[in-house]
């Protein structure tokens, strides 16, 4: 870091910290900050740390909110589903799709043995609570289909489903749009086994 | 951006303008911003907002600074070769090298028609005055090797070379249309080392 002044070097090791950035991008991120004016380099940092201020975490599903409770969960929307993913950024993805109106619960994680993530460090215990309240007729587990979001999902299936409750897994298969060619066979399998009548 | 709480969504927005940031990866920097600690996210804000109020631009050379005067030119270094680089950071990828011993003037910028950019707009009468000062013997332009730094290295050659000071071009053992700042430094070495009076 020797060749560059202190509080660029200090910009650069900031810049690090983000997911996927290394050294050199880290210092075409601080240049930049550097050819902007003062009021937008202030612009910049006030957006950082009212990001980080006002962002909290909804009471009830564990979603981003500003409020208590999340714009979803106050919303008039059915809680009689529940959709259950892993991070607030799932959430937005199944928003996105704009096909989903139940509620959701955010997780915080998912189990994972190697890493010592045990089901008291994600938000399980919250989501049995809500079940437990009533209404609920359906939880539908959106974990990644990895081993750690599939072996999480079992694992809640089997809590929940002796309170009397549909369980659901969103479903494996091929990519819309993707190539027959170029999918493993784990999921060319699942596609297979789970094939529908045209 | 309707997807997003508002805090989130402008600093998705604030990511954005860093150089090649798409939406995609703005919103996974605001989602780990989201996930630091106040005092990291403090950290981080105040590094932007010093970045920009301490680093200045040195009086003589145009460097990077905190002072009046950069490094490199109140160090007692000879004033006998100064390199032309087009920014700040190709300073730093020269110094990297290790080889040169002179001192530097930054332009801040090419010449470039089309973007209407002339000799008023970048930093050539500085670099006029340091050499009418005396006590120069060599220019070595070392803007990029692409048709603008060509084009600027010889517009300068044709008013240095008058005033009786030689004037010399990076070598070409540098890749055609790359850029001075992502060289690796023995290549940049090898640069060095060949350059020819143009």
């Amino acid at each position: 870091m020797d060749f560059f002044i202190d509080p660029i070097g200090k910009l650069i090791n900031e810049f690090s910290k983000l997911p996927g950035v290394g050294q050199k991008t880290a210092q075409r991120y601080a240049y930049r900050i550097v050819s902007m004016s003062e009021a937008e380099a202030k612009e910049f940092a006030d957006a950082v740390v009212d990001c980080k201020k006002r962002v909290k975490y909804c009471k009830i599903c564990g979603n981003f909110t500003e409020e208590e409770i999340c714009d979803i969960c106050s919303s008039g929307r059915p809680r009689s589903t529940i959709c259950v993913v892993k991070e607030p950024k799932d959430v937005i993805a199944m928003e996105k799709m704009r096909e989903y109106r139940g509620v959701y619960h955010v997780l915080h994680g998912v189990l994972s043995p190697l890493e010592g993530i045990g089901p008291d460090d994600i938000r399980v215990k919250e989501l049995l609570n809500r079940v437990n309240e009533g209404g609920v007729d359906e939880v539908i587990m959106a974990t990644n289909p990895d081993v750690e979001g599939d072996a999480t999902a079992m694992y809640i299936s089997r809590l929940l489903t002796p309170l009397g409750v549909k369980v659901t897994r969103l479903a494996h298969g091929m990519p819309v749009g993707g190539e027959i060619e170029y999918t493993d066979e784990v999921t060319l399998a699942q596609a297979l086994k789970d094939r529908k009548p045209i």
